[in-house]
């Protein structure tokens, strides 16, 4: 059976909305800081999980397996307790693949988008999405979610989707 | 009359813990995710505001002015009412000059550290520190503390200190 084909487009915070936010720098909302030696970007993600303060994650990732495109999307996640947000700091680009937020994901609405290495992404609290792939060894990622288990639901596609495009 | 004079450490875990958390990889941390595609280093900073998880500001800064060693530090700051996270995304390195928590700073117990362009600081609500400073044009973090104002209290030094070293 061919595989389905989904095709990475670029990211915008509009394409992005339904799914999250899009950590980006925007000039329209720059304000000055510590006697004008910064611009600062601010309010740019909503964090969203269940509990308090303290019951957030804060958490490096470094890639240690290389994925490679056109790559064979064969399983979805999505955690229901919680937003999650992905920072590069090794400013390498990578992609996001989400699908809207229900008790199984719709496959026709599923989106590609390839993000570049200074923009980050929080995804929203039951979004679904492909687990993050690393397309260089030790590329590296900040990450802020909820801490604490029983906040995974996978799903395994019936049929792979094959993720096509460049980096 | 002769500046009084702080020398830049380099940072470490263990010297920066009066003052918050240094956030790193550290291999007794880490644990395998997305199918061992990545390794995570979980819980490296504890996030600590008045308020709710709604209360949290997620921001990025963007230097443009830049600032050079050696520096004369006339200010400190500090934020009673939340911790604040710096992690680098343009892999440059920065200081973290600190003193003890207290009505007014301790300079006798200020301490300078030299941070890697790998490495975000977690700093502890009401920890006196100076106002973060840029080394190169555009150099970027990305940051977690509180929304809202009445959270900033400044001391002014009656005599500069000299901050030496080099990044």
């Amino acid at each position: 059976m061919t595989p389905r084909i989904l095709t990475l487009e670029p990211i915008t915070a509009d394409a992005f909305a339904p799914f999250g936010d899009l950590i980006e720098q925007r000039d329209d909302n720059a304000v000055k800081m510590n006697e004008a030696r910064f611009d600062r970007f601010v309010e740019l993600a909503s964090i969203d999980v269940d509990g308090t303060v303290a019951d957030i994650n804060v958490s490096l990732m470094r890639c240690v397996i290389v994925s490679e495109l056109p790559y064979q999307i064969e399983l979805l996640e999505r955690h229901p307790r919680g937003s999650q947000i992905f920072m590069p700091v090794s400013q390498q680009p990578y992609v996001a693949v989400v699908a809207p937020p229900g008790l199984r994901p719709e496959l026709a609405d599923m989106r590609a988008f390839r993000v570049n290495g200074d923009q980050g992404i929080n995804m929203r609290r039951g979004v679904w999405h492909l687990p993050m792939l690393g397309f260089a060894k030790d590329q590296r990622f900040f990450v802020v979610d909820r801490k604490g288990g029983d906040n995974c639901e996978e799903h395994h596609l019936d049929a792979p989707i094959e993720l096509r495009g460049s980096l």
